[in-house]
C-alpha cells in the first residue's frame, strides 16, 4: 500500500487550524490555518474548513480518504453533531461530519473532542512517542485532559470519558470529616465543586496569585518561584499538590504513569512538578513511579490527533 | 457449535468457590466449594481448585475448554503469577495459570482480579443484566470495584486498573483550601489518605459509627436509620454521600451511570442510597442521571465473572 496522506483540522473559537502528514512517518508535509469571526455562521465555517483541506492536500501533493475533526464539546457520535461548545455556539446542533464531508465531495469525516485529539496527537508524535498508555492536561482557562490507553484514544462507551478537568479532587464541605469554609470560586461552571480545574488552570493560578497578594501574570510568577524559595515558590508547590491529586486518581482508576502537561500554564510545569511528585509519591497506588512531562506539540497536537483519528479502523 | 460450557473458580482466603455455566444462557448446571486452611501450600490449593473443576464437569456432564479464575491479589498477565496478595500470601510468586491447568491436562487458565470478576459476573447474569457498561463496588473489610465498559472488563494497559476503594476522595490536610486535622483514621494501609474504602467500607462504617456513639452492628444501625430520623440516618446519609463521591469521579472519567453495590454493608445501600444520589445531584458532570442498585448474584458474582472470563477470545 502507498503511504498514506492524513488530514486533521482543529476547529478553535476563532480559526481552524489544519495540517497535512504523512502516516508512515508521522512527517509534517503541510499546515494551515482560517481565520474567522465569532459570529460567523456555520455554513460559512464549513466552506472555510473544506477549503483548507484542499490548500493542503494541494501543498501535500495528496488526498486524504478521511478527514478528521477535533472541536470543543460534547458530540453525538454517529452523526458527528454537536450537542454543547462553549466556544463554539454557532455549531451546536450542526454535524460536523456531514458539513465538512458536503464541501469535499462527501468524505467521510470523523470528529472528536479537542482535548481528545491533543492527546492522541501527543501520544503519536509529541511528547508520549515512546509511550502506549498517557494522560494530557492541557492548563488553559480550564484543565482539558485526554486518555491515551495502548495506542488508543480512550473515549468510553459513551464517547464523553475522560474530563480530567472535572475530576472532582476538593470535597465541598459537608459531614464530620470536613466542616471547613465553603469557597465561592471553589464552585465549578459545570454545577460541581472543588473540580481540578478550579485549582490548577491557568485562570485559577491567577487567582490564587491575588489571593496570595502576589503578582497574577504566570510567566513573571513562574520565573519568581524559579529563581527564590519565597512565596510564589510556595504558592507553586501547593498548585503542584493539587495537579498531583488530579494525577493520581488516573493513576488508580487507569493504571496510567506517563502524564504530559500542556497548554499556557503549562510552561510551568518545572515549578509546578516537585509539588505534583510529592503528592503522587505519598499516593502512590500501585508500583510504577509517575513521570511527569511537557507537552511538545504545541498548537498542533490537536490537528495532528485529528489526523490521526482518520487513520482508526474500527 | 455446540453450547459451551464455561467453568469458574474464586479464591478466597479460606476456600475455592466454583461453579459451571451454560454460555448460551447463562444457566447455572452446578456449583461446588473446597475449604482449605489458612496455612495449606500452593501445591494443595491447586489440586483441590482441579479436583473441584472435575467434579463440576460431572456434575454437568460436559468438559471445558478453558478455565476462568478470580483471586485477590495483583497478577503477571502473561503468565497469571500472583505478585502480591493480602488474603493468599501462598500463592505471592506461583502462577495459577500453571498450577491450576497442570492438573487438568494442561488446560489454558484465565486469571483476573476477585473484584473485576465479580463486576463481570454482575454485569452478565446479574443486576446489570441489561446494561452494557457499569461498576461493581463491594463494601466489605475494604472497598472492591471492578467496571466494565461495552460488555468487556477494563483492566487498563497494565491489568491492574479500577482500584475504586483506592480513589482518594478526601484530601490530605495541605495547602490554603485545606487546613482542618489530619484524620489518622483516613490514613490508608495502601500509603495514601482519604481512600473510598477509609470512609465507606464495612469497616469504616463500624468505626464511624462508634465515633458517632451508636450502635456498630451494622444491621442494627441501617435498621435504625431505616426506621427513625435520627443520628443513624444521619450518618448513614453522610457515608452516602461519600460513597457518591466516589461513584462521581466514575461519571467524569469514565461516563458510567450504572452502579451495582455489593458486599455485606451493600445490604443498607436502601438507607446509603439518598445520600449518593444527592452527592451525585450536585457534583454531575454530563447529562445523564445515575442509578445505583444492589448486587444480585451474591457470593456467585465471581465464579461466574471468571467462568466469563473463558468465553474471551482476546
Amino acid at each position: 500500500m502507498a503511504d498514506q496522506l492524513l488530514i486533521g483540522l482543529d476547529f478553535g473559537g476563532m480559526s481552524i487550524k489544519g495540517g497535512a502528514v504523512s502516516a508512515s512517518d508521522g512527517k509534517i508535509l503541510a499546515r494551515g490555518l482560517r481565520p474567522f469571526a465569532p459570529d460567523v455562521a456555520a455554513a460559512e465555517i464549513f466552506t472555510r474548513a473544506a477549503e483548507l483541506v484542499l490548500e493542503l492536500e494541494s501543498a501535500a501533493g495528496g488526498s486524504a480518504e478521511r478527514i478528521g475533526v477535533g472541536c470543543a464539546g460534547l458530540f453525538d457520535r454517529p452523526t458527528g453533531t454537536v450537542l454543547a461548545s462553549a466556544n463554539m455556539p454557532n455549531l451546536v446542533g450542526e454535524s460536523l461530519s456531514k458539513g465538512v464531508g458536503e464541501g469535499l465531495g462527501g468524505r467521510e469525516v470523523l470528529v472528536e473532542n479537542d482535548a481528545n485529539v491533543a492527546a492522541f496527537g501527543e501520544q503519536w508524535l509529541g511528547a508520549g512517542l515512546a509511550e502506549d498508555s498517557m494522560a494530557l492536561l492541557t492548563l488553559g482557562t480550564g484543565v482539558g485532559g485526554g486518555i491515551v490507553l495502548g495506542n488508543e484514544l480512550f473515549v468510553g462507551p459513551g464517547g464523553n470519558a475522560g474530563e480530567i478537568g472535572h475530576t472532582v479532587i476538593f470535597p465541598k464541605p459537608s459531614g464530620s470529616y470536613y466542616d471547613g469554609p465553603y469557597h465561592e470560586e471553589l464552585a465549578c461552571p459545570c454545577g460541581s465543586y472543588g473540580c481540578l480545574e478550579r485549582l490548577v488552570s491557568a485562570s485559577a493560578a491567577k487567582r490564587r496569585a491575588r489571593t496570595a497578594g502576589l503578582n497574577d501574570d504566570l510567566p513573571v510568577l513562574a520565573q519568581a518561584a524559579r529563581e527564590a524559595d519565597g512565596p510564589e515558590r510556595r504558592l507553586m508547590h501547593e498548585i503542584g499538590r493539587d495537579l498531583g491529586s488530579g494525577l493520581s486518581t488516573l493513576v488508580t482508576l487507569f493504571d496510567i504513569s506517563f502524564f504530559v502537561i500542556g497548554g499556557g500554564f503549562g510552561a510551568a510545569l518545572d515549578v509546578l512538578r516537585p509539588g505534583a511528585e510529592e503528592l503522587l509519591e505519598e499516593q502512590r497506588y500501585g508500583t510504577g513511579a509517575s513521570r511527569i512531562v511537557p507537552a511538545t506539540l504545541g498548537s498542533d497536537a490537536g490537528w495532528i490527533g485529528a489526523a490521526r483519528l482518520s487513520l482508526r479502523t474500527d
